[in-house]
C-alpha cells in the first residue's frame, strides 16, 4: 500500500503528490517550516494526511529544539511557534489543527514537568545540560514522535473500521461515484471514501468506480485513478460536469466522498464540487455518503457558516504545467472547498459507526465528545 | 468583431479554435472533406458556426464539381456525397444537417433544371461544355455560395435580435453565469448566449460574467474569456464544479447557455455540464435561459430521448497538450453533450421572441414550423 507520509530517521518523507502519476518522487523535510510549506503547496494533501504531517511537524520542531534551544523557554517558544505556523498552513480542514495541538500538548507537557522541577527561566546550560544532548528535550522529542505515530496508526485503523461500516451501505453491483482523492494518499493509509470502496470492492459489491477528475488540481484523474489502478479496482474518469448526465442516465448507484471538516449539525466542508454532487444526488434520489474519521468533526461550531473556505491562487485555474489555458490577464474564482448542508447527506460513515439523518441529533451518540473540540 | 468562419476566394477560412487564446491561426479548406474533418476535429465548433461551415462545405463541393465533374450525374453525385459526409461530421447539433440540406437543395435544383432540358445522363462534354467552364456548374456554384452566405448573414441578424429579446430578461446589476462558448466564435458573429450578454452589457445591466472553464475542451476559459475580454466585458473564470458553490452563496443571478438541438417539447441538448447547471439553478431558484436561433429546433423529434449524444475520444479527458493528466491505461467516459429537460428551463430566447413555459405548448406560436424539420 502506498504511503503518502513517512517519519524516517528524524525527517518527514512526503510522496510529492504534485508529480503523480507521471513520477513517484519524495520530498524530505527536517524543518517544521518546510513541512508547513509542503502542506501549503500541496506536496501532501487530504485532511487526515495533512493532520498526520502536521503532527510530525511538531516532532520536527522538537528535534530542532534539541539542536537549537538554549533554554526551556526557547524550546517552548519554538514548539508554540511551530504549532501556530503548522496549524495555519491551510484553513479549512480541522484535522491539521487537531493533530498539531494533540502532539504539541504532549510535547509541552514534558517540558512543563521538567520546568516545574527547576528554575523555569534558567538556561539548560545553567543546569549543566549540553543543548544537543539535553535529556529533557530528548524526552520531549520522544513524546512528540510517539504521539504523532499514534495519530498515524489510529488513522489507518479508523479507516479500516470505516471501510467495514461503510461497506454495509453498498449494494451488490454498485457503480460508485467519488470526487477528489479521499484515499490512501489523503490519509495514513487505506483511505476514507476509498477505504469504503476498497472494502466493498473486496466483498465483490462494486462493478465500477467513477472518479470525477476534480479540477483544478485533478486529484481524481491523477491520484484516485492511480491509487485504484494500483489495487486492480475498475475505475473510469469523467470530467466534473459529466456526473449529472451520468446520474440522469441511471449510471450511478451512490456517491461517496471524504470531508475536511464537519460541523456539529452534520454540515460538511469538502473539495470544491462536493456540494454540486450532493445537489445532483438529491435530485436523482441517489444516496450521498460522507466518510470521515472522528478528527474531522469540529464540535465547537454549530454549522457550516463558521467554516472558513480557503481561496487559492487564480493561477491554479488559469494555467497548467506552467502553460496558460486562459487569456493573459484573465481573472478566476478559485475556492478550494465548498460546503454541503447536512440535509443533503444520506449518512456520515465514521470509524465508530454510521450516522443517519437527522445527523446533528444522531452524531453525539456515535461520536460522543470526539474530535478536536469535543 | 472576430469572425470564426469566412468564405474567401473560393475557400473556407476557419479561425483555428484549438489554438486560442495562445495563437490566432487560420486553416484554409478548398475540399469539402477538409471542411468535414475541420468540423470533426473542432477547428470550428458551436452549433451555428458548424452549420455555416457545413453550408460553405457544399459551396466547396460545387466548386470541386466545376473542376472535376464530367457530367451532370457526376456533379450531382459529388454534391450528394458532400452533403452526406458534411452532415455526419458531428451528430448532436442539428444546425449542421439543416444548413447542409438547405444549401445542397438550392444547388441541386440548378442542376435538376439544367438536366430536365437535356439528356440527364449525357456528359457535359457531349453537350459541348468544357468541364471547368460549364455554365450550369458555375450557376450551381453561385447558387450554393448565395445560399451559404444567406445562412451566415441571417445567423448574425438572428443573434442580434436574440440579444435584444434576451436582454429584456436581464435585471440591472446581474451576475450572469455561462457555460462553454455560445459566442461570436460559435456562430456567424455576435453569439447566442453571449449575444444576449453583449446586448445586456451594452445596456449596463451586467456587473460580472462568470464563465465555466468547460472541461475537457476548455471553451469557457479559452474562448469565452478571450471573446469577452476583447470586447471589454468583465469576466471571471471558474472550474465547472464551483458553479454550485457560487450559487449557494447568492453569487449568480441567472444562467444563460446556447443549444445544439432543441426537441419539440423544449428539451435541450447542449455542451456537457449544461444539465448540471440547470439542476443547480432549479434548486437555487435562479432563472436558467437557453438562447438559440430557429435552426436549432428539430421539430421532427418529440423529446430529448431522440437526440444522439456524441461520445468523443477518451484522450480528450485523459491528456492535454499531448501530456497525460491521468495514469497510463486509465479509462474515461467523455460525452460531448448532455440533455436538459424543458421543465428545468425558465425560457428559450429565440430571434422571434422569448418562449416561456410550458415551452412545448408555446413553441409553435413563436417558431411556427421553423427549423430543419418544420
Amino acid at each position: 500500500m502506498v504511503q503518502a507520509v513517512k517519519w524516517e530517521n528524524g525527517r518527514l518523507v512526503l510522496l510529492d503528490q504534485r508529480c503523480l502519476p507521471e513520477r513517484v518522487e519524495y520530498v524530505q523535510c527536517r524543518d517544521f517550516r518546510e513541512i508547513a510549506a509542503a502542506i501549503k503547496d500541496m506536496v501532501v494533501r487530504g485532511a487526515p494526511a495533512i493532520g498526520i504531517a502536521g503532527g510530525y511537524g511538531i516532532a520536527a520542531a522538537a528535534m530542532q529544539a534539541t539542536r537549537e534551544a538554549d533554554s526551556l523557554d526557547q524550546a517552548q517558544a519554538l514548539l508554540r511557534e511551530a504549532a501556530s505556523v503548522l496549524s495555519s498552513a491551510r484553513p479549512t480542514a480541522v484535522n491539521l489543527k487537531w493533530a498539531v495541538e494533540r502532539v504539541v500538548r504532549k510535547t509541552l507537557a514534558v517540558l512543563d514537568l521538567a520546568g516545574s522541577g527547576t528554575a523555569n527561566t534558567g538556561t539548560m546550560r545553567d543546569t549543566g545540560h549540553d543543548t544537543l544532548g539535553s535529556p529533557v528535550l530528548e524526552k520531549a522529542l520522544a513524546a512528540a514522535e510517539t504521539e504523532a505515530r499514534a495519530i498515524e496508526r489510529e488513522d489507518i485503523e479508523m479507516n479500516r473500521r470505516m471501510g467495514a461500516h461503510g461497506a454495509t451501505l453498498i449494494k451488490p453491483g454498485s457503480r460508485v461515484l467519488t470526487h477528489c482523492n479521499a484515499g490512501a494518499l489523503a490519509t495514513g493509509g487505506y483511505g476514507t471514501a476509498l477505504g469504503v470502496i476498497r472494502t466493498a470492492w473486496g466483498q465483490g459489491k462494486i462493478s465500477m468506480v467513477y472518479a470525477d477528475e476534480t479540477r483544478p488540481y485533478l486529484q481524481g484523474a491523477r491520484l484516485t485513478a492511480w491509487e485504484l489502478m494500483q489495487d486492480g479496482i475498475s475505475v473510469t474518469i469523467l470530467v466534473d460536469s459529466a456526473a449529472g448526465f451520468l446520474m440522469s442516465k441511471g449510471g450511478i448507484d451512490c456517491v461517496i466522498v471524504g470531508a475536511d471538516r464537519i460541523a456539529r449539525n452534520g454540515d460538511v466542508a469538502n473539495k470544491i464540487g462536493t456540494y454540486t454532487l450532493a445537489c445532483l444526488a438529491h435530485l436523482h434520489g441517489i444516496p450521498f455518503y460522507v466518510a470521515a474519521p472522528a478528527s474531522t468533526f469540529d464540535l465547537s461550531i454549530p454549522d457550516m457558516s463558521q467554516i472558513p473556505v480557503e481561496e487559492r491562487a487564480e493561477s491554479e485555474v488559469l494555467s497548467l504545467w506552467g502553460r496558460d489555458m486562459a487569456p493573459k490577464g484573465a481573472r478566476a474564482f478559485n475556492p478550494a472547498f465548498d460546503l454541503t448542508p447536512a440535509r443533503l447527506i444520506s449518512a456520515i460513515i465514521t470509524d465508530k459507526g454510521v450516522i443517519r439523518p437527522p445527523i446533528g441529533e444522531n452524531l453525539p451518540r456515535v461520536v460522543p465528545g470526539e474530535g478536536p473540540n469535543g
